[in-house]
Order: structure tokens, then sequence, then C-alpha cells
């Protein structure tokens, strides 16, 4: 479902840390078995975790791993073949060849919904296991727990050392069937405790179990009709995730979920109509989709949540309830995902601000989130970013949160000292490298942070915070370095640290997943200033041509798997890269901006397996698609305005809060004219590149004359 | 505090599983140091575990282990003289020597008060260590998370892999004066997290952390004043401790909370006021003291505890709210520790009975605790032994609870077939030694219990229920050897599993911590039918003599720790003896009764540090005194009966419910005159020597004219 608690898919792996990389969603295209279904995935994330509650349907004889496995092996795994798989928004299906059992998944906002057709004559079974994690290790699982209720309802709850640390997922399991037997396992002792003689005297048919490493086995005999199973989570209890089962997940009927998941995407997918061929389709609503998927549901039926404090709390604020939501990969969303949201549906973006700001609120520091999933904190990469999520929505109208008390948090995020040497900063007006490692990325975003902070308390009327804030918006400039002509690291004496690679990165990096190349367009509140900085818009032209024309052996960056997607020193893969194409607008020279879109679109995406360069991290690569293919980009979120590029749909309408309609049209679409030659707003030509958000959600109507080439003049900078 | 959730008390050792027997309380009085005081304790078990929360006042500077140490070691201990202790209900106090400290702890119901007296002019600080537990291994500890909130409360949770498998306790802290400085270690790491630069970008300044080695520093500088500290503890969450000390703890006044303890102790132990002198005293309300200890409150403020199904729960039930308790040792403290409870404070009774009840309810099997604490259960011991605690204060008019509901869960606890092989003890009239482990003291356990439930089912007018059960009460005959003369472990083919070595105690065995001698005179239910089995008054009063006189080694039970305090076969230090030396009264010669009586409270009992001749468990042998001073003794909870022994002080009231006073006078009261010559309640003469709970708690007057020597006769079977 749209920023569904649950995220319910196959698992190829569940790898360790070494791997985790490339399974971080635990799904890889070209592994040839399927290990089971669990209920929780990120998307497109470059660390990871989750992985929770993994089900396996098994036809037949169950075969353990043997011996004592505190960490599952193969015996439980499935081949498959790919031209068995369905994938649709809300639903997935495969059949497991192994077991020839057809599986069947959708699911509720908190229920994840399984149908599994076991062939005829075959005892069902299902398997679900406790013990694997995505991004796995020796004692990930501190510990776990697993008990069979009276009515068959299936509870548990594991604790896990993960990237969250001691995070505790509870989930709550239902069977359209009645079990024929059971079979609780503590794979630490390698017994199973039906005939468990263990210390004292405790019931020996087990109905419940606590320990590290924990499987079961359910059995239901030869079914006559499939097997369909629901399972809610819950990170505050099992108990809540019974409430969460009795009141999301009512009745038996899987293809009524999965109609009403379709249901459900579909509405949120019908934002965006576009005209296009199938593939361009395929390609632009798989985009839209994948920016509909974070943050997401974090709370059960009863509003109880559990907050970054690990203590549970309650959805509720000034404004009255709300839909408290998590799993925030702010160094990325950002940037276009978080905008895309206040564009097409600024009603979520207020509970999504509200759940930021009850986050701070239940923080041990007070401090929003940086990189938290579930509730909880992993101080993931660099920035205050929930600043500009929070500034962006404000200054584009979003309303529904109490603003004074969202500032309060913003400011207590910027000037929390003992965070990514935030002392320093503040005192020396920009993060010095032998105090703090990754100093010129921090620098560089923090400055940005405060500008936007400063954007959202200068238009609700706090000047004094708008000016604090606004001087330290201009720190940038202390991470420039002239003489080489790149932002850079100074130590805490005031002098760059050298010796200086511009093309370093990696660990010990000024840095942060990125070079000196990649880093020193990192002024979007400032690209005039910036320009002026590099010398004037033809040599600031030329250093961004330099950046895309660069030549460079991918295996330059083989130690930072994140920088990906090269186009020159260009990554498209990473997110630092992703506003660099506008900045030609800045310069007069909107045409390079078309161009290198169509460059960065036709090589950096495609509707395949491996079809994206690099994270999705949690719907911003794929947001930059949509709002690219739209025509626009925000390349300052706290700013209303967006840089122009050019669409790459022949036509876009966009449907928008109070019955708005924005349309977007380009004419002649192909690809025999990628420039624009003119652009008009609702008839009017526009002067620059650049459009403001009350145009958009006002409705009208936004039209591109494409041309075959860039206009008369534009090569040497076009004014227009 | 009586029934309290806090046993605060000094910490001299938190031993490992190869100590836990000896320090299964934490202080060894042969301890030359003391490592800390810590907030939870059993008092007198066998097995352990607990130790929550260990403080301990540094004064100068702190020693805190070398290296990475997720174990403690003896870094911050300091030594101490015991000429420096005092030692008094709901107070302690000693000198810490190494840092010229003192030291004193007092509590309230859910409140840990704490005055530390520093030196003058050194610094102060108190060390929180989260790692040390009693009955320690490696990895006991879980996860625990420790956090310093902006009002400096201190709060944090464990999680431990303990006797209660998955033990959450969280706490709350606060101080009477402001810290100057903090330091939180994660000692897996050996680094504070002050000055960590780990993954990511946390904040340095940590004041919160999560791990499993977590110890904390906290600094208050030379103070002017003693240090007060205050600390609520809580089964379900670091809030509820918070909610705990805000309404429990309020205010810094020791003294006055000090002298809250002393009143709610002298409150419970002038229940009985007795006659004697000083050193009688002193033994004998130390005893009452043990015996109001536990079962201890598990519930928060908000009415909130955690049950055995690890969930949380409200303690409200048909007849409204009460306080739920747990800390149950029920193998033992049915016995005589809850019938003491029963006489002395009925209105507890009620309150313990509904803690049952509501943990069976909670319980994933439906079945009431076997040895619980903190709301979990450990399935420590046999038998069912709630049954007898609720059928026992039924039977004696304790009122207050929903009958029918406890009775239903009675029957679901003695009808649970995968315990404790019941199926078969259900189906064959006993339990096989060759299904199931200390076979012989399961069917004499279970026959007892099941007739105290028939007991409690008739008086209901539960007739089925009661034939039933009474039919079960039989089944100790099943174990019934007329040829060896000994209660004995059958095969599930009818026949007595050989060889068979009626001196044969531990692992294997027919018994529960204990031999044939031992366990073959447990049908306290039915001690005429015993006499009958083994042959008549006169065989049977030989044979129990023979067990009492018999030459017995000690090194023959080196191997099981809790058989102790011997007497012949008779072991004053195991629970299975208790009623043994009051069976000569079923056989008319009751001047054995107290000549045995006199024995054991001569060899077993001494005002002294190793004054007991084994476990208390939880106060199951000073209730055994108590009982036994007073002069009479429960030898079959469920019934009304007490069997009359003779009185070891020579003046005793029992203020009792009702504003009801019984009066027990012996005289003359001396060395000289051990046996009882006449016994008169309210003047008349007693004729046998058992007395009913009705005529106690009516009110009146026992009268013992005690004797030089046994009354004429009676050395061949007094009838009186």
């Amino acid at each position: 479902m749209p920023f569904g608690m649950i995220q319910l898919s196959p698992d190829t792996a569940m790898p360790d840390f070494h791997h985790a990389y490339a399974w971080a969603a635990g799904y890889q295209y070209g592994d040839p078995t399927i290990m089971g279904f669990s209920h929780t995935h990120f998307s497109g994330s470059g660390h990871s975790d989750l992985g929770d509650v993994l089900v396996m349907p098994i036809a037949g004889d169950v075969k353990l791993d043997p011996g004592d496995a505190t960490r599952p092996g193969s015996g439980y795994r499935s081949r498959f073949s790919h031209a068995t798989e369905v994938e649709q928004a809300g639903y997935y299906a495969v059949t497991l060849s192994d077991y020839g059992v057809r599986a069947e998944l959708t699911a509720g906002k908190r229920i994840g919904w399984h149908r599994y057709t076991f062939p005829k004559g075959k005892p069902a079974h299902l398997l679900l296991d406790l013990r694997p994690s995505i991004y796995d290790y020796d004692g990930k699982v501190l510990w776990s727990r697993l008990r069979v209720r009276d009515d068959g309802t299936v509870t548990g709850c594991r604790l896990t050392n993960g990237w969250a640390r001691g995070r505790e997922l509870c989930f709550a399991m239902r069977f359209n069937q009645p079990m024929t037997g059971r079979t609780l396992y503590n794979r630490e002792q390698n017994v199973p405790y039906k005939g468990f003689k263990g210390p004292g005297n405790q019931p020996q048919d087990r109905n419940d179990q606590n320990g590290r490493a924990l499987e079961a086995v359910f059995d239901f005999g030869a079914l006559g009709k499939p097997l369909e199973v629901k399972v809610a989570i819950s990170t505050v209890s099992a108990d809540n995730a019974i409430a969460n089962l009795d009141t999301d997940g009512k009745g038996w009927d899987f293809d009524a979920r999965r109609r009403e998941a379709t249901a459900a995407w579909n509405k949120v997918l019908a934002t965006i109509d576009i005209d296009g061929t199938p593939a361009l389709k395929t390609q632009f609503y798989t985009a839209l989709y994948h920016a509909f998927l974070s943050p997401t549901l974090s709370m059960d039926v009863n509003g109880q949540y559990r907050g970054p404090d690990h203590q549970v709390h309650q959805a509720k604020d000034a404004n009255g309830k709300f839909d408290f939501y998590s799993t925030w990969s702010l160094w990325d969303v950002y940037r276009a995902q978080q905008p895309l949201m206040v564009l097409l549906r600024p009603d979520m973006s207020t509970d999504f601000v509200r759940s930021l700001v009850a986050a701070a609120k239940d923080s041990p520091f007070g401090i929003l989130p940086v990189w938290a999933y579930q509730g909880l904190e992993t101080w993931c990469m660099i920035g205050y970013h929930a600043v500009p999520v929070i500034a962006d929505a404000y200054v584009k109208g979003v309303r529904g949160f109490d603003a004074h008390e969202a500032l309060k948090v913003m400011v207590a995020s910027a000037t929390y000292k003992a965070y990514g040497d935030l002392a320093d900063y503040m005192k020396l007006g920009y993060v010095p490298i032998d105090h703090e490692p990754e100093a010129a990325s921090k620098t560089l975003e923090y400055a940005y942070d405060d500008w936007s902070l400063a954007q959202m308390a200068r238009a609700m009327g706090g000047s004094a915070t708008a000016a604090t804030f606004m001087k330290r918006s201009t720190y940038w400039r202390n991470a420039w370095d002239p003489v080489t002509g790149f932002m850079r690291a100074k130590l805490s004496n005031g002098k760059f640290r050298e010796p200086f690679d511009p093309t370093f990165a990696g660990y010990g990096s000024d840095y942060t997943e990125g070079n000196a190349w990649q880093y020193s367009w990192y002024v979007p509140q400032d690209v005039p200033g910036l320009i002026e900085a590099m010398g004037g818009k033809e040599k600031f032209i030329a250093k961004l041509d330099a950046t895309f024309d660069a030549k460079v052996d991918p295996a330059h960056f083989k130690n930072v798997e994140d920088i990906t997607g090269l186009i020159g020193w260009y990554a498209h893969g990473n997110e630092p890269s992703h506003h660099m194409a506008y900045l030609y607008d800045y310069a007069d020279a909107p045409w390079k901006t078309q161009q290198r879109l169509k460059q960065i679109m036709d090589t950096q995406y495609a509707a395949t397996p491996q079809g994206l360069a690099g994270n999705d991290d949690l719907g911003q690569m794929s947001a930059w698609y949509v709002f690219t293919a739209l025509g626009f980009y925000p390349v300052a979120p706290g700013s209303d305005v967006y840089a122009i590029g050019r669409p790459f749909v022949p036509k876009a309408v966009l449907h928008l809060a109070g019955d708005k309609t924005f349309t977007i049209t380009a004419a002649p679409f192909d690809g025999l004219h990628p420039y624009v030659g003119e652009i008009t707003l609702d008839g009017h030509p526009l002067r620059q590149p650049f459009l403001h958000h009350g145009d958009l959600v006002a409705g009208g109507t936004l039209h591109f004359t494409m041309v075959a080439r860039p206009p008369a003049g534009a090569t040497a900078g076009d004014a227009r």
C-alpha cells in the first residue's frame, strides 16, 4: 500500500554484511531460489536491515537445516522461474517449483495477505523463521518470542541489534484453515520443544517459546482450498499487532484485498496522467510507484508508536490525532521525493511533518530524525535534512501542523553542538576536518539546511531566526578554495587541508560519498553566488561541462559502492549530483540543462531489473525521474521555485489538491526535437527557465515547443 | 516494605552459576567487600537471578575495570566492616571504608531510597552498572538501554536471559543534587560514548545508550550535604518507572521515608505480640519479617503489570482493581508461608489469589504460576501448588476473589496434559518414571494438590469436580510399595522401577530433592490412610523414629545442595520434611511431635548470619518457625485443621481480622517443661492435638500446661 506499514515481498537471500549492499531489499534478480517471504523491506536503500517475519510455504516433507543452526541455511529454499512471476503495485505472485506451490501476496495498510495454492494431496506446511535478517550477522537477533494462542493466532516479537540498535518488532498471524499440528524450534539447541525436557518442568506441548533462534512449522494437512495467511506487525507489542489484525485485517478474501491494494495504488498513481508509449508509461509509473513507498506508516490502530527513545507514544499533537510515519532516508528524500509529495499530496505532507516533529520531541536529544525507521534512529549520513523537508512544505503552503513547534525543533537540530561538530561549525563558520570527518560536505549541507530554515522563519515572520540562519547559509563560502576552484575542507587553524586530490573519494576524504568534482556544486541555495565565486557564467558552464565530460574510469570509485551512474564525474547513482544538470539554467544555458537531462534519462533509467543507475534511496532516484519527466525540478527545496528542464512525456496532467489541474504538454514530442524552443504558461511565454509552486497549484497549462537544435545564440549563453 | 516491589540491599558478589547457590541473595556474610547496592533480590531462594540496577557511591577518582569488560570486576568495590552495619526491617547502613562513604538504604513500596554521606572535599560520584546479575554468565544481559533525560532523571531498561527467560526490567533514578558531569560507557567497546566516533554521525554528547554492557558514572563534585538517590522500577517501561517515581517517590526526606518503612514493618510485625527474652524476640520477629517479604508487588502505579505471556496487562478483574503480586516460590510457600498470611492477613491473601488467577489467565497455557517472578514463569520445581494456596484461602474463609474463575484455572492447571506428564497421571493414576523424571514425587504432590482442589470444589458445592479430584487424591497409593515400605516410582508397565535404593537422591532418582526416606511421608491429605498403609500406628511411629534417628553422613547428600539441616534422614533445610514432626500427632503420639519440634527448634534456627539450616525459600522456613513457635502447624493446607505441637514462646497474642484477638499462653515456660500436659481452648480441655481455623479467627485463648515428662501412658501411644 502507498506508505504502508507492510512491505511483503520475496527474499532470495538474507545476506550478511559483506553482501548487504547488493541484497539490501532481500531480492536479487539473478538468484535462482527464493528463501521465503518477509514483511518489511527498504526500497533501494544503501545500508540495510529488516526482513522481518519470514514465512515459506512447504508442500510435503519439511527439510530443516541440519544440526544446530542459529542462522538459516538452504533447508527450505525453493527454486523459481521469473516466467512465473507477476509483479504489480500491490500484488506479487510466483511459483515455487520445488514445492509446486503458487504463492500470491498482497497487502493492506498494516497487514500482509498471503495466498498459497498447494499441489493436491500433499501435506501443506507454513514455515516461520524468526532468525534471518537482511544485513545479517551472528548475534543480530538479541531475543525473540513466539506463541501459538488458543484461537490459533500466532504472535511473536523479536529484538534485533541492527542498523537501529535494539529494535523490537512484533507480529500477529492467522490462517484461514485450522492447523493440524505445529512444532516450535529453538535452533540454538537443535531440539524441538515438543519433546524437550529441560530444566524445571515446563509444559512439553509448548505453545510459546523464547530464544535467539526460533523457527516454527505449522502443519495443515492436505488442503482442499488455498491456504490464506494474514500477518499484522507492530513496533509496540504483540497485543497491538493483534489489534491491528482485528481492525485492519478482517475476513478472508484475498482477491478483495488485492483489489483494494490495486485501487489504492491506482488512486495515488492517478495523481498524474501521462500520455506516451506503453514503455514510457511503465517507466514513469514505476518511478511514481517508488516515490509513494516511503515514509512508511509506523503506528498501530490505537495510535501508539515506538519513538526514537524506544518508548511508546501516542500520535497526538496540538492539532489532534495524526498518522505517525517513519522510514526517513532524509539525506536522499529531502531533495525531490518529499517535494514531490508536497506537490502531489500536501495532505500526506502534513502528517509527514507532524511525524518528524513528534519524533524530535520523543528524541533523547530533542532533534529531528536523521535516518530513522520504525521510529528508531540510525544516525546514518550527514546534515539535518528534516529541516528542508519541513521548510519546503511550509513555504509551499502545507499547513495543519504546529509551525512554531516545528521551527523550535528545526532550530534545536541545527544547534545541537555535539552533533556532527555543529559546535565548531557555529563557532568557526565551517566544520574543521581535523575535528570531524567529511567536513567539507558537512559545511556545505549545513549551510543549505540553514538557508531552508531561514526561509521558513522568514515566512513565519521571525526575522531574528531568519537572519541568524541566513548568515549561516553563507558558510559555504568557507569551503570554497578560489585557488584550486573546488570546495574543500579546512583545518581548525583556518588553512585548507593538504595534500588535496579533487578526484579522491572514500575513507578519510573531505566529502561524504563524493569527491571535490561532485561536491563543489553543492550550493543549491545560492547558485548565483557560486557562479560568481567560480568566476562568472562562462567559467561556471565550462567547469560544469568539464565535470560531465571528464573521462573517468568507473574503477576509480571501486571502494565507494554508492558512487555509480557515472557521466564524467557526474554520478547519477548518488544524490549529491542530482541537482547538477539543472545548474546550467542559472548560467543562462538552459539548452545545456536540456541536453544533460536527455543524456541522463537515456542512460540512467530503464524499465528493467537493473534499470536504475544506483540505489533508489527510498524513492529519491525515482522522484528525480518523475520531476524531470514532467519538465522541472526543485533544485533548492525550501524555495518555491522549480528549475525548468524539458519534459520527457508528450503530455502530463497533474491532479492537484482542491481539484486543480495542471497540464504539461510538449510538441513535437519525438527524438528529433530534444530542445525547448519556447515555454508558455497558460499561453504566456516564460522569460526564464523557472517556475513557481504557486503557478502549479493554481492549475493551468505549461506548453513546451520542442525544437531540433538549441535556439539561436543559445550556445553562447541563452538569455531568454 | 512488606511485599514491596523493591528489595534494596548490598551485594558482596554477583556470582556466576557455579557459586549462585551460596550467593543467591547477592550478600554473603564472609565476604570482605561490597560491590554495590542493587534493587531486586530473592529472600533465601535456591536458584537465583535479579540484582537489578546496581549502584555504587565513589569518593575521589573513579577506577573502572581495565580493558573491555562486559562483566564487572573489582574496579569499584570497597571493603567494609560488619561493625559499621545497621540491619533493620526497612533500613540498612554500612560504611564503605575504601571511600569513607556512609551508605544508608531504605525503601518505599516501589522506590529504593539511598543516602550517601561522602567525606568532605572529595568529589562524589555514583556509578551505575547495568552489566551484573545474580547468577551471572556471559550473554545474560541480552540488551540494555540507558538515558539521562533533560531534567537529570536517569532511566533505563535491561533484558536478561535469566531464570525467567527474556525478562525486561526498567528503572527511573533521580538525585537530590544536580550532576556536574556524566559518562555513559558501553564496555563491550571499551569506549566512553563521550568521545566515540562511530558509524554515521550520532551525537557525541550521548545522553542515551544501547548495548549489552552499559555502565555510567554520574559526577556531583564536592558536596555540602549527603547525596540522596531515589530509584523506581517497572517491569513494563521506563515511562512507567518515572510514573512510579512521581507518584510513590515524592520529595527528598530520607529520614521520613525510613520512618515510613519502619512504621509499615511495625504494623505487620505487630500482628503478633510475643513475650520472651530479647534473643527469642529477635529470632521470632526475624522469622516473621521473612514471612512478610513475598510475594512481591509487581505492578506500576497505573495498574499495569507484565504477565507470563510477556505482555502488559491491567490489574483488574470482575471484582475491580487489585494489586498484582509475583515472586511465587510455590513449591515452598504453599506449605506454611501462604497459610500464615491467610491467618494473619486475609486481606492480603485476597490479592495474592487474584494475582495467581490473573497470571493463569495471562498464561500462554492458561495455567497457574509454578515458580514466577516479576510476572514471568520459570517452571522451576514440580506440582501445581498454586492450587492449595487458593484452596487453603477459600476453605479458611478468604473472599473477595471470583471463586468460580479461580476453580476454573485450578482445574486447568491440574489437567494440563503436557505439564509434568499429567497425561499419564490422569490415565494411569501415577506418573511413570520411564516417561518423566522424579515421578514418585510428582504422583504424591499431584495427589495432594488434587485433594486441596476437591476441598474447595466441595465447599463451593461442586460435587462432580470434588468427586473427580477426591478420587485423584488417592493416587498416592499407586506410589506405595508395601514390600519395601516406601513410596516409589513405577514404570508405565505398572511395576516399580528396579533397582531401588531408599537412600538415593539426586539426578535420575524417583524424587525431587529427596529420597525415599524423605518422600514416603508425603500424604498430608490422608495421614490415617498412610498410617494404615504402613501397618498401623506403632509401625508408623517406629518408622518415623527410624527416619529421625538414622545415622546419616551429611556427605551422603553432597550432590544435592538443597538437602540440608539433617536430623537423621529428616532434612529441615528442605521443604518435603516440613510436616513430618507433626505426623506423630496423627498416630496418637503428640509427645513425640513435641519432642521432635524441640529438637528441630534447638538445632535448626539461630538469630545469627548462618542461623537457618537451609534456604529460607521466600519465607517458608521462617513461616514454619512462626507457626511452630505459636504451637500449631497447617499440615495439609486446604483443610481448616492445624496440628498442635507446643509453643516455643510463653505468650503470644494474635491480632486478627475484625479486631479479633487470639492469645496463646504456655506455663511453666522453661527448659524443664518441654512437654504438653493439657491444652485448653477458652478454658475447655482439647481432647485431640488439633485446632480449627475457625477457633483461631473467632478469637479466644489457647493455654498449654507444660510438663517435664510425657504424660502417663503417652509413650505407649497417647490417646488424649
